[in-house]
Parts: C-alpha cells; structure tokens; sequence
C-alpha cells in the first residue's frame, strides 16, 4: 500500500519543480503530491506536450537537464535537427528521449484515458515515489492577450520569448473543466497535513490550477495550513517572466503583493532574507499571515531542502496554532 | 511545368526501391513515378508508419543506410533507447530523424489530408524528382494467416522474423480501397510508355497493389509493355522471405513460377543469367512473355543502373513490337 500523502505542492514548471524535489527530499516516500499546472500545455506536431508535468517529473526523477532545468540531462536531437532540415518549425526544442513520452502520453490520451493515469504510469516507469496530479484531465489553455495579439502560452514565453507586452490573461476551457477525483479525494484525506504553493509564476503557474471551477474551494475545504513560497527576491523573480508580467499588469511587484494576490488561499508565506523589512512585515500582519524569512534562490540542492524545511516547518507552526485554536474554540 | 511521367514502376521495398532509384537514373528527372505498396503501413505507437513508401523516399533520396537497405545512413537512436529503457515495445526500430516523417505523416492524416499529398510533399522536401504515390489512399492492411496465427505484416515481418509457417495471405481493406486519382491520370496519360513490376515479393508487396480494385485493370488498359523483373535467382529470393512464403504456399520457386504468378498481367519477364535454361525459355514462351536474362543480384549502383536498363530495353522492345501489331492489325 502507498503511504497516505501529506503534503500537496501546487507547482508549475522549472521554479515548482525545485521546490517539489526539495520537499520530496524532507518527506518520506509517497507522502508529497504535486499538483502541476496544465495551463501551458499544448500540441505541437500532432503530439500533446505538457511542459510543466514533465519538468516536474524529470526533475523528482533525477533526469533533469541541470543547467536549464528542464528537458533531459542526457540528451540527443537528431529528430530536432531532421525536422530543422526539412523546413518544419523548430522554435520548440524536443529531444529524441524527450519525444518518448510526448508519443506515449499522445497514443494513450487519443485511446480514452486520462491525463492522471498515463502521468502515474509514467512516473511509475521514472521510479518517483511522488504522486504528479494534473490539475484537471480537461485540456485548459493559458492565453496571453498581448500587445502582438492572443498567443497560446508556449508561443508567448518559447516562440517569442516572453517579449510582448502582457494586457490580460485568461484560461480558456476553464470553465468546463473539473478537478479529478484523485485531487479531490485527497483534499478530503484525513492525512493531508499542509498545501505548499511553489514560487512558480502566480499568474502564468498557479492560477490557472486555481481557475479549476472547484478547486480553490476545495483547498480551502481541506483545513490544512496553507503556505506560499514567495517567487520574488526584491522586486526580481527567481526564474522567468513573473514580474516583467506583474509590471505590465500594473500591480505592485514585491513580496507583499504577492501576499495580496494569494489573499483568502493562504495562511503564511515564505519570503527571501532580502524582503525580510519592517514595511513587508507590516503588510503581511495587516493580512493576518504567518511568514518565515530564508534565502529562496534555489541554486543547489541543500538550497531546495532549506526552502522546502522553511515551508514545511511554517505548515507546522500553523498546524499546532490552528489545532489550539479549534480545540478552544 | 514536371514532365511528363513515362514509366511506372511497382515496388515494395527495399529490392524495390533499388531498381526504381537505377531506373531513375535511367530516365530524366520526374520521368519515372513509383506506385508504392502500403499493405505493410501500420499504427506503432500511435504512429502512422509507411515502411515502403519511406525505403523508397530514402533510397530515391541517397539517405538510405546502405547496409540495410532501409532506414537513414545517418541516424541515432536516443527514442529508441529511452523507449527501451522505459519498458516499451522496442521490435519495430525508429531511428531520430526517421521519426520526423512519422509524426509529421500522423499529424497530416489525423487532419485529413490524403497520404498521396503527404508523400508528395515530403518527396519534394527531399529533393527528389521521382513521384511517389501510395497504391491507395485508404489503409489496406496485408494479413497472414500463420501456424502462429494472424499477423499483421510487420508482426511478422520484424516482430517474429518471418519465422512463423504461412498459409494464406489476405489484403484486409482492400475491398473497400480504390486507386487515387494520380494513379489513374497517370495509366490514362499518352504520355506513359512502360510499367515495370520491380523485383519485390509478389505476394507481400506487388499482389497488395494489384488487390485495389480497378488497378490490375487500368495497369492493362494503359495499353503500355508491362515488364516484371522476376526477384528469384535460381530457387533463392534476392532479398527477404519471398522463396519461404512460396515454399509454405506450395507453389514453384522458380522465375517460371514468377511468370504464371503474373500471368495476364506482364508482357515481359528479365529473368537472372543463372535461370536462362531451355527449360525457361520454354515456359516462359508458352505463356507468351519476351524475356531477357542479366545478372539481377543489385549491389552496387551500377548493378541497380544495369538491372533498370535491361526492364527498359525490354519494354521498349515489345513497345516496338506492339506498335507494329497495331499498324499492321
């Protein structure tokens, strides 16, 4: 029998993925599950690629290429080169073991089945103990209404390299989408312990899990603490286009407004050494949150470890307060 | 404006495609097309792949591995690998940049577009002059019935090695397919001087063709010399099971076997040097064929070259012959 999960981490891609391999590593086996953004999924060639689940995999598998954080550490690109050489369109980098899975998880979602379980499958097949939960088996779309038109998310952040200027985003399909049962059934768990959002993007990561008609409640629903982890050190991102976006869409881009977009999900957040300033600490109190200060850049893996110890000893604290709070209430 | 095409050529693959490239260089560019066999297309890991139609676009190409005969000279196997190591079916090999074509290929049918203006375009990207046309556009599956059941081709071909028995071969589909208009413009063109059956298995790759219906019958309403080059040296195939499944099929293997298999259809036979005996000659007279002997065995190009040349001198021949019969009849 696999361990009851304890800890649900919402990720998306490079950022997540870190944090949830830290997490892995401060748990027992089985007892983290990732529930990973498919708002950037798309098709491409025919074959259905969702970047953030495989990044999330490869990573907690080990296999992660080490520089860039995504794709494969050994690698080969003969199919990239050929396609390349036949004229076809090349802005979106495939490998040759990489395009095992698009091909499997492609044959298998055109057979009927679920994203849930070719995913479980896969991670079997990967030896990760962690369970990876897409956050819906309905396809959601992450669109950019930019300043060069609507783009898909893939065409905005690899085709065009995150240059246009972002007006809106939104989530198309959302509507009709549902979280699965397997999600569900382990917000109801008795065992669940604490939900850790990873520093991805808000915007670009976990919001389109949040879009999920259902889920946001049913976060809320399970009474475990919620805790953030801050994706900004200053007024930078740790990784990719997070506050280029926060300035476009006009919000203020420090660790307080990210305190201010998760407001009514969390209970504490896990800020960097760097925003640990009387104005911040002012701002998060206003918003009744908890929060911990530890250096976020997650450079190395005792670096992933530490963030993860931060989060998941912040969900503790919170834990004992509420389990206090609730026997006196 | 392509010339006009004056020479059809049957194949399958890999003897083939090693005639149709020596009569390609034989003939002016685009002057030669290739009706291609596609009983041996099959669905392997939710891809459409066209084992013959591909030999023959590589080796048309200068791309073919020349050992084998089939797949790319320069090609590397991470897919393969990673698929292997990931537990999947690992007996059917796909190179790197061989799966260009195939998703490429899926991606197209799955939009329904015709495998006719697939091939066409990929044979354009590959520079090649030669047409390429699929026997059908519908999927014709050739089946054998074996002592270890029904096969489809490649399961028996590569799977199992052509090791099981077989006992009837049958074209599922076939009923239901039709010629595509390319092939019949093409057979009703004045242009159209000659049609020759390459030295493929009768049974594995040119009986699927003829199995289209209307096909046999608009090969012969062309009114053009057909010229089969018969794939037998003595009792032994030139390549692949072809004398095995006759042996099992209990029929002759010798070229006179080949001349009463293509009985109706051919007006000429090139037969190897090693099989010009009276005992030949005298059945292949009684069925009416001219025949010319040369060595057939195709190492090297100018074996392929040599090999061409006697099928188009032949055809020439009984062109020659036939236009005087219709002048004088």
């Amino acid at each position: 029998m696999r361990p009851a999960t304890k800890v649900l981490a919402l990720s998306g891609g490079v950022g997540g993925a870190k944090l949830a391999l830290g997490l892995s590593r401060r748990l027992c086996a089985g007892e983290l599950a990732v529930l990973v953004n498919t708002g950037d999924d798309f098709t491409h060639l025919g074959l259905r690629i969702c970047p953030d689940l495989d990044t999330v995999l490869y990573t907690l598998a080990g296999v992660v290429h080490p520089g860039q954080g995504w794709g494969r550490a050994d690698e080969s690109f003969g199919f990239m080169d050929e396609l390349r050489r036949q004229g076809g369109p090349d802005w979106f980098l495939l490998g040759d073991r990489d395009l095992v899975l698009h091909v499997e998880r492609t044959r298998r979602l055109a057979e009927g089945e679920r994203l849930t379980q070719i995913m479980s499958d896969l991670a079997t097949r990967f030896g990760v103990a962690t369970r990876l939960l897409p956050m819906s088996d309905t396809p959601v779309s992450t669109l950019l209404d930019t300043d060069a038109g609507a783009l898909e998310f893939q065409h905005y952040f690899v085709r065009l390299r995150a240059m246009p200027k972002v007006q809106r985003l939104h989530y198309a399909g959302a509507a009709h989408a549902r979280p699965t049962d397997e999600v569900l059934d382990l917000l109801r768990s008795p065992a669940l312990e604490a939900i850790i959002l990873c520093p991805s993007n808000p915007y670009l990561s976990i919001d389109p899990i949040l879009a999920v008609p259902g889920l946001r409640m049913a976060l809320r629903a399970a009474r475990v603490p919620v805790v953030a982890v801050s994706p900004l050190i200053g007024e930078r991102a740790i990784k990719g286009p997070t506050t280029k976006i926060m300035q476009e869409l006009g919000v203020d881009r420090r660790a307080a407004a990210i305190a201010r977009h998760y407001t009514q999900l969390i209970d504490g957040l896990i800020i960097d050494e760097f925003d640990d300033l009387p104005e911040t600490r002012a701002v998060l109190a206003a918003y009744g949150l908890r929060w911990s200060a530890t250096r976020t850049l997650m450079r190395t893996l005792e670096d992933r470890e530490r963030v993860a110890s931060a989060a998941l000893d912040l969900a503790r604290l919170l834990r004992a307060e509420s389990t206090l709070r609730w026997s006196v209430g």
